[in-house]
């Protein structure tokens, strides 16, 4: 078992590292594997999707540690959830509800309690980051946590037909997942007309097309190109099957 | 313990990965955690307050790696300073010297030997390493070190009236500890009256605030926003009180 | 023996820590280090030479997951090969071919089996990572491997006398190796003379000079100053000795 951070706190800057630091103290024999620190800034919903496709990806047994949390210091809940064999800590605030929408079945608690001195804006390190240890080292559910029926912030379990992430390459996620799409079905973004390939090396280089990538969900690339630069693409650009 | 590094090396760049090899060769099970690599390249004491803040916040007993070197190759010095129930190892050129000023005792060692075949200019890889990683496995103090009254470079212990850090974010961290300020009080940067608040959702999205960040830090912010573009901030950019 | 990622991923994107996770899965207790996720895309000869330098830099034992794979979904094979007491995992494109030509002797071994459920396009995570772990646990050759004669792509062994790398302060990595360079010698760059200095702190701030850096390659370098952008040098950029 692990400790998988998946976050906004960007990966260059100083708050992973404390967070780290914090599991460290807490779960000092645990392995923390750092998935993605740039996930988008301030749009739950496009996280929470992106986040459902990764974990999918994972083995079972992991402990999330997922931050997105623009409302942090306001009155948002947190929650620590288990769902589809896999543990989430972090905050109520939609994040985790498209993995929970889609688990044949779930366990939620509030996080009822803080550590003394935790920071008001710094959750991430002073909250989840002990709470992520507790799961992890099997001293869970403690006394800062209370089972609860369910979470406070709801997403349905279907698709987002947007883009959801921009890798550096320039290929851009979607919210739609690919399995049962038709091959032959042409995908629409920006106005601009995308057929399927099954991999970059399939097609010239320069030439943009749709494929299933290795998260199982629709992605829009260019072969050796820029597909965001290229097609004019950006995290909550609306996408389409015609 | 741990090994932290905290470092101008660039988090993205080929330097980190050889430091942790040797940290790996020398210190095998001990967990290496990177708290910093973009400290600010060149500004030796904007970088010497920034560690002070952070290293406070951890729990005693780590090991601090840290290079802003731009000495390296000169005569400068090299250091173990013990401080605070905390061990430092790296250039004596100031670094530290905030972290020794605050310190209610401390210890120091120069550093007298390199091992053979080290690089002139990759002291974080080919001597510091090897040192911090004998500290962590108590093999230390060694036959390349030897026990000194004082660093060499010395800072005083007060506070920093000036930018110290841009997060990812935009926001602007100064080299002003934020305990005891009255709220009531105004941050002057760039000519702009900045107020208190709380926290981020304290107040309107494109508000600017100032308030005690989550390091003990004084910390200028603008709510959703980037408040070093917006006002203009950079490191090394004067603040005072009004 | 810890397993070393060398790829062109992006340091700051999703598909690092899923490789780690899948490392974590076959090879729980070994130590995982980054030591470069921005090799220079689509370019394998520049990478081939960058690798070989930095690999040598390393005490021997460790595996190479290395990745630079414009051809990923193609024909183009699978490796493992054991050269100068390192293990290297990766396509075979001529990744490792400079590794290979300089090696006094060297095994190799072809990939012939996928795991089931394998991506087309994600073969560090799903083909390359899973071997690594097996070669790190010992647990290889196993059923996926078949020891060949060599390498499909080759290499020569010799010089490659362009910019190899850029780092984050701007110095430019050539495939040139620096030792028994005699220093009289001036470097030739975009039509610039460069002279020898042994390190930063010999010349004043803004001169441009060569050394030997820390990997053993000449590097062309400017004194607190950004030598890529001064001299107008990017990858591939063409050096010869005057």
């Amino acid at each position: 078992m692990a400790i998988i951070l998946f976050t906004d706190f960007g990966a260059d800057d100083l708050y992973v590292g404390q967070v780290e630091a914090m599991l460290d103290r807490y779960a000092p024999g645990v392995r923390v594997i750092h998935l993605l620190h740039e996930a988008p800034p301030f749009n739950v919903r496009a996280a929470a999707h992106l986040l459902a496709a990764l974990a999918r990806g994972l083995t079972r047994g992991h402990v999330f540690l997922g931050v997105v949390d623009p409302g942090v210091g306001s009155e948002r809940g947190a929650v620590v959830l288990r769902a589809d064999g896999r543990w989430y800590v972090g905050p109520d605030n939609g994040l985790f509800a498209v993995v929970a929408a889609r688990a044949p079945s779930k366990s939620v608690w509030r996080i009822t309690g803080y550590p003394s001195g935790a920071s008001a804006s710094f959750h991430g390190r002073d909250v989840f980051a002990p709470m992520a240890a507790a799961v992890a080292t099997d001293d869970f559910p403690n006394e800062n946590a209370e089972a609860v029926a369910d979470l406070t912030v709801h997403l349905d379990s279907g698709d987002l037909a947007e883009v959801i992430y921009i890798d550096h390459f320039g290929n851009a996620f979607t919210g739609l997942r690919a399995q049962d799409v038709p091959h032959a079905r042409m995908l629409v973004a920006n106005g601009r007309e995308v057929p399927h390939a099954r991999v970059f090396a399939e097609v010239a280089p320069g030439t943009t097309f749709w494929y299933e990538n290795s998260s199982g969900l629709v992605e829009i690339a260019v072969n050796q190109g820029h597909a965001a630069r290229e097609l004019g693409l950006a995290v909550g650009t609306a996408v389409s099957w015609r």
